[in-house]
């Protein structure tokens, strides 16, 4: 079994089918299908607002188009030093954005602070000579697997509202932060000062599916030539609404979130008992942080179960990420082989 | 039925029962997976040689990577001035590239033609005021329809050697292309000379996959840099190479294709015998261009054909795309139409 | 004597004075000193109107940082094929402009005609596989030597806005064109629909001063950044807009400008009457093209008179620029030359 | 009199001698004028190598240029939390490099470590996911007036190349530095592993001139172009090359950084006896930062002297910046001010 990340798995069932049944007759390629349409409307009613919605098929591509929206190349991106854009894309946002510039704030559990932000911010100043603060992006989950509730949202979003910053969240995992709140969608997003979310099916259930969500929708004015110029807008669009309908439909994204962070939760459970084992972060959603004992990390390595030393090769520190598709047996068994070698 | 375009189908149910073979168990993200390496593999058994290869989803991040990796951003690309890369991708290679310059050249039949590209090359010198020729790209078919031979290709190569040019075929319907020229994959790309193919499988049958594949490896260096960074990189890549995997299997690719030239040649020849018919291009691949009595199209319209007028709403000329499922019917009913109303 | 360009002489006595009188006490760096500000006053009192003024060092990047302001990455620029952002910036405009596109048209004598323009707009769509229309450039003078006058302008810019392009001017012969146009400053740009002018000095006499001038002044919002960001902000900026001011004194622009004009039209008058001299452009700044008999030319440059084959090295026509410190004694060896061997 | 920085002085009288003799005849335009390869020959002969040389007239343009030709779009640039580079030049480097990264670094007096850039870099794998460490900037002297030494220089160079990176100097203060560590102009660049130096004589009395200065030839190929392109290529290129040529004759440059740094010295002496004064880094260059009672600032602003209180407004910290021709008596007077205050 493999803990690796959430991206190991396959697809849930239903995403098959409704490939499956998408294939019929011919649709107007380019998003100019009723499938993609209907999407869009769905969209709309699960966050209870008008929105401006781009369906992508990567999560970078999602995130890196929604920065370029919010972000004039002479820009400031404002995030955590340990974010996915910053750390896991390549630098993403700085291609798409002309070369803007990431600002990286520290912050524990893998989340930025209010206090630390606006410190940034009041240190800067409109002179030509410095890049301007543009943009605010937080991971929801964050990196750390650690959640932000509808109130910090709120406060973050006060400081970036004050010095005229747009809000991004990366919702690579939104639903798995979603069913752990257990607010509204829209509070956790708009309500809280969200003005575009990245929103990710793909780690949990889907096949390569991502969509861009303006409830700003006036950001959303250039988007649609600069999602073709950078080769996001596919051609078969059908396929990808298709999973998003599938996705939206019978609450399957919530159902596969909810599973995959009790699975975490009841991996906690168990190998925090072990001696000498340590969580690094809360457990929010579907990833632990966790140090064991070497000998208990090399009797699961030769068990075959897939994780990553964090960061690096000979750490104790290991990351153990649950899927849809996780079973209660994957789980008793990847404890069974802890607590044995413990 | 929809003779709009190849990308107005599904796909063949090879794809589709591949991609749930595929969806067993878990696989590396990014391309690390098995599936990927099989098809890697594959591509050098079909092209007779060793390759780099780039699976991804879209026909112009193909391209718009390809020519990335042969053109400095003060490089010139030169292309035919009706090609995709210079009319349909919305600036795509100007991103990738960092701002080069399309040099867009006429040509009968929607072809380069050697001595248009030889005069154009040899008004061009190394004086830093301008930019600098770095690469050919042709399409095959091109967008007329028509195909280049081995030895057409081969005479631009010379060309373009001569000048130190680099040299790129969009290949989105290479297929269609092959199986009319009925040479070697390899005869018709880097025996002739071309160093980096955009080889398209979602107008011929597959979902959104696309492969990049590099015969000159050493300029491949950069791309899988270039793939993350533009947001290309696809996490559940195992499911672009399924369909890579059943797309090169047992002739599929082949057979789609031939089809679609067929059904392209049947409707071609029911069609110029209606008066006043007239072919604007040769008919080599699984397009028509063809100009028809305005009552005609009146008459398809009324009866539910989609097809573009080209280039404007009331153009008598129209492109008439045919696919791996057009069937015998589709077409018979739609001469039958024509020519009723003739 | 060398004819090759107006930027192989030097600066005008004048010049070289306003250095050293501005190199006296102390100036706050970067714009904030007061012949800066008091060079902005005068530009607003030539083109009698409110105007935002950015002090460069070379053409291309006035040329640039102005395209900038008026053209998105996803964006069209509309210009002569021969124009000097096309052909002699080594692709500047689409650096700055994160990769827009320059959409050359032809036109007799080096011009943009209105109904070429209108042609080429008539064929665009906002669909999302285009760049789209963003703005429109001409040469004054042209890389011809012609000149537009206001009325061609005026024509040129209802196309312009029409299709909601902005129009942009590079006026690195600007003072030359008005010269012979004998309107005011207004009239040949702003009055006409000029958005943005790329004004130069350079050419004309100054040192290496160029400055673009917004006539729409909410164009001008980022370039301030643009200009910094791509090193275009001098720290010693007096130096500069003591060029300037000096320049708009005394009328040293308008004399160095009508000197250059007057010596062309006399150079004009004394080798068109060599037999076999056809003139290619009508002589309306300070360029001649001319081609003359092959012995002529070998006369001229084994006397040492430095000028240009255009394009190639063994064309019979030559490009000769006159500047602002050509003789009568240049004007009359040089006609003497030509004349003696012929 | 203004301490605020040395580029609010003007030019030393030789530059404008030089400037003046430079103005005699004509010259081929963009580098192509005798002066220029004197002052190529000139730069080999200071630094006692052969080296690629491109005269600028902007610091910033000097950097990004030089960085771009180490840097991929992908690439990471390692540099200090507080360099020009990084925070004054509004992204230029990010700009030329594609969308570079800079990685920042802390280290006290405005220095890099080498211990701190080794664990950064240890912590970094090739992986596509990540910007790749491609090039190390420091500047000579730091922001901070401090100066490396050839020995701190090596050991860094050593860590870098063990990473593979390349190393680059921001010398905007390049002569001050030198005037400190008396050691010859290569022991200080590539002998010490410097592959390319961005040298100022702006800030040393120059009007706008800079140079980057290639040791390492090889990585200078593209940079003719990218100069072009950027818009730094100057047409009247003898004045930027008459103002190198005097600056490096007769010593002016080391005469002018020379004075600056003693003034500065004394500087130091004069207010480091003050009260409640602090020095916050050692003075090596022609930079104080220090920290002195509020009534004494307030006296000295009250008189009319020029300085930054670093970084905002009310700080008790201040910026003091000598130049070439700041004179024994401003020094006095300035102190004079603060005793009588304190």
């Amino acid at each position: 079994m493999n803990f690796c990340s959430d991206n190991t798995t396959g697809v849930s069932p239903e995403i098959l089918d409704a490939l499956t049944q998408a294939n019929t007759g011919t649709a107007m390629p380019y998003g100019e299908d009723e499938l993609t349409a209907k999407v869009q409307k769905r969209f709309n009613e699960i966050f209870e607002c008008e929105t401006t919605v781009f369906l992508t098929s990567t999560g970078t591509s999602a995130n890196a188009l929604a920065l370029d929206a919010l972000t004039p190349s002479y820009g400031s991106i404002y995030c955590h030093k340990d974010s996915h854009i910053n750390c896991d894309e390549c630098g993403a946002p700085e291609m798409f954005c002309g070369g803007a510039k990431l600002i990286t704030l520290p912050g524990p559990h893998g989340k930025l602070h209010p206090g630390e932000l606006e410190t940034a911010l009041a240190a800067t100043n409109d002179a030509v000579h410095h890049t301007q603060p543009a943009a605010l992006s937080i991971s929801q989950a964050s990196e750390a697997g650690t959640i932000y509730g509808p109130a910090e949202i709120h406060h973050l979003s006060a400081v970036a509202k004050e010095y005229g910053l747009y809000f991004h969240m990366d919702g690579a995992r939104f639903t798995n932060a979603l069913c752990t709140v257990e607010c509204s969608p829209a509070e956790l997003t708009w309500k809280a000062g969200i003005d575009v979310l990245s929103f990710g099916a793909t780690k949990n259930g889907a096949m390569n599916a991502e969509a861009i969500i303006f409830f700003n929708q006036k950001l959303a004015r250039e988007v649609g030539y600069m999602r073709k110029r950078t080769g996001h807008l596919h051609s078969k669009m059908r396929f990808i609404a298709a999973q998003w309908d599938a996705f939206l439909t019978n609450d399957l994204w919530l159902n596969n979130a909810r599973h995959a962070n009790a699975m975490a939760q009841k991996l906690k459970c168990g190998l925090e008992t072990i001696a000498g084992a340590e969580l690094y972060f809360p457990v929010e959603a579907n990833e632990l942080f966790i140090s064991l004992p070497e000998n208990t990390l090399q009797a699961l390595e030769d068990a075959g179960y897939g994780f990553y030393r964090w960061h690096d090769a000979g750490s104790p520190l290991i990351r153990l990420v649950t899927s849809f598709n996780t079973t209660e047996q994957d789980i008793n068994g990847f404890i069974q082989t802890a607590l044995e070698a413990s």
